[in-house]
């Protein structure tokens, strides 16, 4: 049997720990019957409290509908062990597949919606549509993030970071510049 | 005489191979008879052909009226060679200091708007404001880039990804995975 590693509790607004460096990440969602898993690297933070995160899910995706229908998703954050399943949940769709079972990958419950975590990931921010107004004219879904959690080790997973034509970059070596900041920037 | 890179004319569609990854930015701006700079890791790309990103300009900064004024601004791609010059623009205000002199950097003539470039960063990306219907309530701006360029080597250079707390982190290695994808998600 896998072990995974223990998640951790994290304030909502730590996300941006996590998702302000830009990397891809798979968004899990449920509806009606159905789960499915799509990789997703157009996102941004947008706001620290509530929690908001900003991302574009194409309407040609199997997991549009079920999102927007649902009002709900979680998050994911796959680390570089990950990276064929990443491709591999891109260059398929739900309407062919059932991409947990397909992959291999773990469905656990969520604490505060219906869309299932992947246990695989590194960390899991589980989404409520908070905003719909932008969907029609950019795709552009405003989640809040209602819980976060991730592993506590390691601190600085490697992530993969998409810029398009089959190429990622990794991520690498952490620098601090804590000292240079003024108190209130941080 | 300091000498910068020669930039490279690139279709605005392949702005994502920069931004996508989720580097930290330096968005430069002019408005009447003055010019600034911010740092920005909150922005996402959002549709290639017209080429739009979204990027949350919070309203504390001098340059949000600057650029909402003006409906214009650049966004520029710095790497590693200038972080203290990154952190240092992130923790001055436009309203306290000249940025471009304060740290050294130049001005140069972008060819579609009138906000300057920062010719010591490694890409530009000329932006007009596209969109302006999330600005109220998110502090978000959609923008159109109009003219995209960017140095030819390094292919993929050293960009800054901040993780909060004062703490970057650097891009790493390259993979490739393109044999995985479908030629039609390339």
């Amino acid at each position: 049997m896998t072990r995974f590693a223990r998640k951790n509790d994290l304030p909502v607004s730590l996300a941006r720990r996590y998702l302000e460096p830009g990397p891809i990440v798979l968004v899990s969602s449920r509806w009606q019957d159905q789960t499915n898993i799509m990789t997703l690297g157009w996102q941004t933070v947008l706001e620290f409290t509530p929690s908001l995160v900003a991302c574009m899910i194409s309407a040609g995706n199997h997991s549009f509908e079920m999102i927007r229908q649902s009002g709900e998703c979680a998050i994911n954050l796959p680390t570089t062990a990950l990276t064929d399943i990443v491709v591999g949940i891109g260059n398929t769709s739900g309407a062919d597949i059932d991409k947990f079972s397909h992959f291999g990958l773990t469905a656990a419950p969520a604490q505060r919606v219906r869309a299932p975590l992947i246990r695989e990931c590194h960390a899991h921010f589980e989404c409520r549509l908070h905003d719909d107004a932008m969907i029609d004219r950019y795709n552009l879904f405003i989640f809040e993030i209602v819980k976060a959690q991730a592993a506590s080790t390691p601190k600085y997973p490697e992530t993969l970071h998409y810029t398009g034509d089959g190429v990622f970059m990794v991520s690498g070596k952490v620098i601090s510049r804590r000292r240079q900041f003024r108190p209130e920037m941080l």
